[in-house]
């Protein structure tokens, strides 16, 4: 794992070649998620069928068949231990709680000429969630992802989750039902995703299409970006964390790796104005390793993508962040209030020695849905305003139009757009 | 100009046709851009005067010479006439006051626990606004697009405008003084983009762009998404007008010709239960447009896309409306603000006879930056939403951490991620 020091000549180019991260334009794979969604388009649920067939192995008759029933679902969540069923309860209660403070509400004022004008607050209508399956099964992601559409009031919520071969998690159908999830669907892939967008006879067109997946996901979400909305298209994942070099190294090696075992793509950094703390975490790194079940991934990450570095002091160090603008960040230092406000740019923020950045993931309450790869510049996690839109409201009174009416005017025909001008002028008294 | 019934038998296939708009990829124009953008990123301001020589025969010797001064913006303001002036101002006035309702606060709340979660608000460092030149030159768009990231409080607003052959619009430079552009830059076309999204020695990188374009802009836009945060890809112009059959129909045929003028593709309907109100609109509508100047782009509008439909009440309008989810929406009836709670989707909702769309264009106060070709479903108007992101704040305490630890350990160990499990169970008491 390398080290740097922000006090050194090539610093800035060390750290902007470590930080770089590109996803590329692939034309084959562009191509291939065209027709893909081209066939679903035009043929539906054949489309569908075929689809399921090839790439997952699924034998389904009618995309009837590849819908899970509420019963089935019962049984998930009636099957897994009560352990896991009080941890998903608790998780799920502690993300409502949160995601309430995020509703917002419609307002309206009234002008000194008694034009009304405000904004109109309503739900979208229906919400496709995709959940990746196989290997990469989060249960954590069906709450993070569907209890804010529900909190927001979307209607209806419909869940895509590839079951190659006809598996599927148990957790992640319990965590369906507890979340509130209408209706699950064992489609996945870009297929899915056309489906969600487009509808079939069988699967109705969603508003919005959220949640993670593979790249023929992430490419078909970005090609019906417009038909329908969509969350981010994410990056690798990446934790920074601030130190003052007081925080047991070992609970901060565990948290570098706790981002480095998604996989080797992803990016764990340690800032710390302390040269000793450095050393020390990066023996706690070397002792822990071993006993990591993913420590190829772990190693692999860091190796490539990892680093310490040794800042000139905390303020430093939040600069360096700021310029980062991490997904997840750490603020393991004894006063992190203090440091809050000079913080402007972060997915997610964890305070103080004993938050470390897991909590969030699962059950703090916050979304796990963070803006990567430096996109925390200028977006946010997702939320309940991502399943909220607003409708601008205006109301004139006949006696307030008048004003209005002739700025409107004037600046019509600054435009040439007469039309515009007489609309506003007819409305006018003098007329 | 068709007429359609919403009760006959082929209704609903033809208003599908009537209102499907899809822009299809074109591939020599992705790559074209694609060209551009390369180049703007590996020479930097060499390939801005190169591409503004070309496309604009500007024959600048260096960047800074295409940056236009603040001593030019003051005299674009004191040269407007004074009627002109005081429209900006008051439109400025108005759209500052509206958009300041929409400014987020940051919250926190402590848990049962002691633990305390929160979101922080925070502005975009700095904003890219592209504005069209030429023909289709919007000082309104000017006050749309950069108020709402000045009422954010972003730090620095960079505006870019074409200026084919050297002409610019006074009242263009004239609003950008005024809305408090910070600078100005008489670039155009997707080079101007790209260097908005990766910066060169002279134009410095933005966290977001911003304004409408041809479509050269608007597919650079589309790639640089991600590297920077884009407002939507708009299509076509909309108005959807619902009347009970009681207003003036020459103010009604006024308000479907200003959504006409925009261009050929724009799209203007009108419903009512009211047969022979419809056919007053249309003896409007022939009456009135030869005063038009814009008269062919209106009927070639009205031929190609706008409708008169026969709806059973006013039930059935809204309901045909919310299928819809138009740019703007009037409720030209007597009691607005009854059918108001039952509008679903729309961008801007007009309430009342008096209150004519080009109000909202220019005046009222809400942006005229609105969701098109049906994403009203899921987006929402341009806001300082737009321009402010948000970072989830946690902070547990040591007694807080030990119940939330738990949670996660199950839960990311039913994921397999130990790591993530690790790091919480570190900081439990009884390790």
């Amino acid at each position: 794992m390398r080290q740097l020091d922000s006090q050194s000549a090539d610093f800035d180019a060390a750290l902007t070649g470590l930080t770089a991260y590109e996803s590329a334009l692939d034309p084959q794979l562009t191509r291939t998620v065209q027709d893909i969604i081209a066939t679903v388009r035009a043929d539906g649920d054949a489309a569908l069928l075929a689809f399921s067939s090839e790439f997952d192995g699924l034998a389904a008759q009618s995309v009837a068949e590849l819908e899970v029933s509420t019963s089935r679902l019962e049984t998930a969540l009636a099957s897994i231990s009560p352990e896991q069923r009080e941890a998903l309860e608790a998780a799920a209660a502690r993300i409502t709680d949160y995601h309430q403070h995020q509703l917002q509400a419609s307002w309206q004022y009234t002008d000194e000429s008694g034009n009304t004008l405000g904004q109109q607050i309503t739900p979208l209508g229906r919400a496709g969630i995709y959940v990746p399956g196989g290997k990469a099964s989060y249960p954590s992601s069906v709450l993070m992802n569907a209890l804010p559409a529900k909190v927001a009031g979307v209607q209806e919520i419909i869940m895509t989750v590839p079951a190659p071969g006809g598996e599927i998690s148990e957790m992640v159908l319990a965590a369906a039902q507890l979340a509130g999830v209408d209706r699950v669907f064992t489609i996945g892939g870009a297929q899915a995703v056309a489906a969600l967008a487009f509808g079939t006879e069988t699967l109705p067109a969603v508003d919005k299409i959220v949640g993670p997946g593979n790249r023929f996901v992430a490419e078909a979400k970005r090609q019906v970006f417009g038909r329908v909305g969509i969350d981010m298209v994410a990056g690798p994942s990446e934790i920074l964390i601030i130190c003052d070099g007081e925080t047991d190294p070992d609970w901060v090696a565990m948290d570098l790796f706790s981002q480095a075992e998604h996989d080797e793509s992803a990016q764990s950094i340690l800032l710390s104005p302390d040269a000793g703390f450095l050393a020390a975490v990066r023996q706690s790194i070397e002792r822990l390793m071993p006993q990591m079940p993913r420590a190829d991934i772990i190693r692999a990450s860091l190796e490539r993508r990892g680093a310490l570095i040794l800042t000139r002091d905390l303020q430093d160090a939040v600069a360096l962040s700021n310029r980062l603008a991490p997904e997840h960040l750490e603020l393991s230092v004894a006063d992190p209030d203090a440091l809050l406000p000079s913080i402007t740019a972060a997915g997610a923020i964890f305070l103080g020695r004993y938050t470390s950045e897991s909590l969030g993931d699962y059950c703090a309450g916050p979304n796990h849905v963070l803006p990567t790869s430096g996109s925390a510049r200028f977006s946010s996690p997702l939320g309940v305003y991502d399943f909220q839109k607003r409708s601008s409201v205006i109301k004139c009174s006949e006696q307030g139009v008048q004003a209005l009416g002739r700025v409107a005017s004037v600046l019509a025909r600054s435009e040439s757009l007469v039309a515009h001008a007489r609309s506003a002028e007819m409305r006018l008294k003098s007329e």
